[in-house]
């Protein structure tokens, strides 16, 4: 059923029914934000336990005879270093464990790279002009801290297996003005999509024209799947050895969707080069970072094998929320063939591809029956979505009751845009 | 008794004994290090109660209605904020409270001079040839951030009363390209000097040429007393109000050693049209510090009275150390009239004034009998004391015992580089 192709008296009656459904549920009055990819107080209570990990007769001296309590030990305690190496597949002296936000490690590495150059080059303050390339839809946190240091953000499509690499290649390896490039390579935010080894293996082959191209590959989504047999995607780590392309990457993972969103640790794992340059830096602006938290970590999980457990239990708690999105969005909006969506297999987000030019009138509409939304274009560069389509969906935070009604009220909001369309 | 008055038979003598003596601590194979001013193991067993503080079972959610456990928050806890803002006598709404290191803090400011320019001013980046005062002797720690973004430092000297306000008048007021200075106003490191009544108000009355210069006021000891009755000096923001001049403060604290060295937290109080910048460009790099670890501490102290009680426990720990120091200078160097040193009433150093030209040697002699001091130079820019006569003593980690040995040892280098003077 396609509505472009409904006589005016149904388009005229479905405005009405969709009119009234929509002021009831307004008169709900409904209280809801589901702007940000925020774990539900049932996922955080599954890690409350972590409060007793360390009691005040515990010793805090690592394996290597660091206090944690004390100052010192500037790359994180070797048995973080190790947990997150295990979990990344990575060497622990790969890995720098730090505070509660990879998003500042990633800001971390532009500032050196902004302020002292990477790896000897020049200062990115001191170069003219430089590029970002960025997969839309993408993370908008992600373009921000890239605009916030003067570089211009250039969109390059997601496909089904990952960025367009025609693209990318055709960027990095002949225009030395492009100095990075955003990835989510497992479970992408917001599109869910998995890259496929081709992609990982075509990353780790660039030719960079700038020597100091550097890949923000954030690999927070890594463990985080809410099916059972989920894919296992080609490292990068493993894919850069084929080409000796380690220095290429940094990559990024923290616990903020494992243990706390505001209490977790976070880590960037990176070739020897890049962390011999990095922990020097770092070491102008700390001390070092809270070691007992990191204590606290390794003590809850044990090991690798702890934390795959600890997320099937996220797991659990996440695969009803996904179900009731995908199948209200089958269920509303597939019949009339209103937009597309993916179907992701773990993350934290539903990408929703609207009609074009409905996707800012479908969060205004939300927001106006009290449902906040990510808003429309904040997965693009700049905030613009040239098809004005993308929606991203967060379905982790509220109740499944909750998400249902929310999900029949976007339904209904995308039904209203789309009968708006129509003159 | 003046060595260079000695006869060349008594110098003889002297060599003899020390050399003897030094021998006799080689052989001890001593190995200490007090480059640092870490809290001891008792001390920090003063905070192990924090551990119980919080229990899997307890509400994590602030009077506020937010969750510590989930993102955002990204100024930190109200009751946090109330807790800093009471300790220093400012409104809570003027506190940021962060991680576990104000150094980042202070550090974060920097960076934003340096790429965004400080409330509309061209970035430092993009200005040239610019200067940082830096009061001497001081601390390593806050020259290296100057440094790192290539601020020229410019040592001012420390007087009885804090920094010689003649020169900083004459920097600050008629040249633009001084764009801060350092000042630690309480137990200053290494000097312990408190900065006076008459100094806080100066430095707050100062009229900067540009209008980009910021006081970075670093109250690291501003509650660490060793003696019962401490001074009360004027508030830096007390002063400032007199003048108008609450935007020229970036006032910092922290709990590094009131609770852990390595995961304490730290804050940085300034003025609201300060904070509104620093906020919004914090931002773009966090969703916010590890906010249970803001609420443990809240849950700890209570409020202000319980962090002071606190502190008089590391007091009774600190006072036989400091007390040793000065009774071994005392008793050992004051009589041959070598050096002279301050008496602190709190904070965590001793600052000792060698025979000009002797530090350096100290520093080495004691190295090579198993004792690490901070290293002579270091508590000038670019490591360079023109003298080459301060050197920082360290007294907080040892016990008093090995303080005892340790300074023993101190003195008797002290002797043996005075000795090598004498032609």
């Amino acid at each position: 059923m396609d509505l472009k192709l409904q006589s005016p008296e149904t388009i005229e009656t479905m405005r009405k029914e969709t009119r009234e459904a929509y002021e009831a549920f307004q008169a709900m009055k409904l209280q809801l934000n589901m702007a940000r990819g925020n774990p539900s107080p049932e996922q955080l209570a599954l890690t409350m336990p972590m409060m007793n990990t360390i009691s005040p007769e515990d010793s805090l001296i690592t394996e290597n005879g660091e206090d944690c309590r004390n100052y010192g030990v500037p790359n994180g305690i070797v048995e973080a270093k190790k947990l997150i190496g295990e979990l990344l597949g990575v060497p622990a002296d790969e890995v720098f464990v730090a505070g509660n936000s990879s998003l500042q490690l990633m800001f971390n590495c532009f500032q050196i790279a902004f302020t002292h150059g990477i790896a000897g080059s020049t200062p990115w303050c001191k170069q003219e002009d430089l590029k970002f390339l960025c997969p839309v839809p993408g993370y908008d946190r992600h373009f921000a801290v890239a605009d916030y240091f003067g570089l211009k953000l250039i969109p390059v499509p997601m496909q089904a297996d990952g960025p367009d690499m025609d693209m990318v290649a055709q960027y990095v390896e002949n225009d030395p003005s492009v100095k990075g490039m955003w990835c989510v390579p497992v479970y992408s935010n917001p599109t869910g999509v998995v890259y496929s080894d081709a992609v990982v293996r075509r990353i780790a082959a660039l030719k960079p024209a700038a020597k100091d191209f550097r890949v923000f590959w954030d690999n927070a989504y890594c463990i985080h799947h809410v099916v059972e047999n989920p894919v296992t995607p080609l490292r990068i780590t493993d894919a850069c050895k084929e080409f000796g392309s380690e220095d290429m990457i940094y990559q990024f993972v923290s616990t903020s969707k494992v243990t706390f969103a505001g209490a977790g640790i976070a880590a960037v794992n990176m070739s020897k080069a890049n962390m011999a340059q990095f922990s020097k830096e770092m070491g102008i602006q700390t001390i070092g970072f809270d070691k007992i938290n990191q204590m606290r970590h390794v003590r809850f999980f044990g090991n690798a094998k702890g934390v795959t457990e600890h997320m099937k239990k996220h797991a659990a708690l996440l695969k009803p929320k996904f179900d009731v999105v995908i199948e209200m969005l089958e269920q509303e909006l597939k019949p009339l063939g209103l937009g597309s969506w993916n179907v992701p297999q773990g993350g934290y987000f539903i990408s929703y591809q609207a009609p074009k030019g409905c996707a800012k009138r479908i969060v205004q509409l939300c927001k106006e029956a009290g449902v906040t939304l990510t808003p429309a274009g904040a997965t693009y560069p700049y905030g613009n979505d040239p098809d004005d389509s993308n929606i991203r969906i967060a379905p982790t935070y509220p109740s499944v009751d909750a998400l249902r009604k929310t999900m029949e009220l976007f339904c209904l909001c995308v039904k209203i845009a789309a009968l708006e369309q129509i003159k």
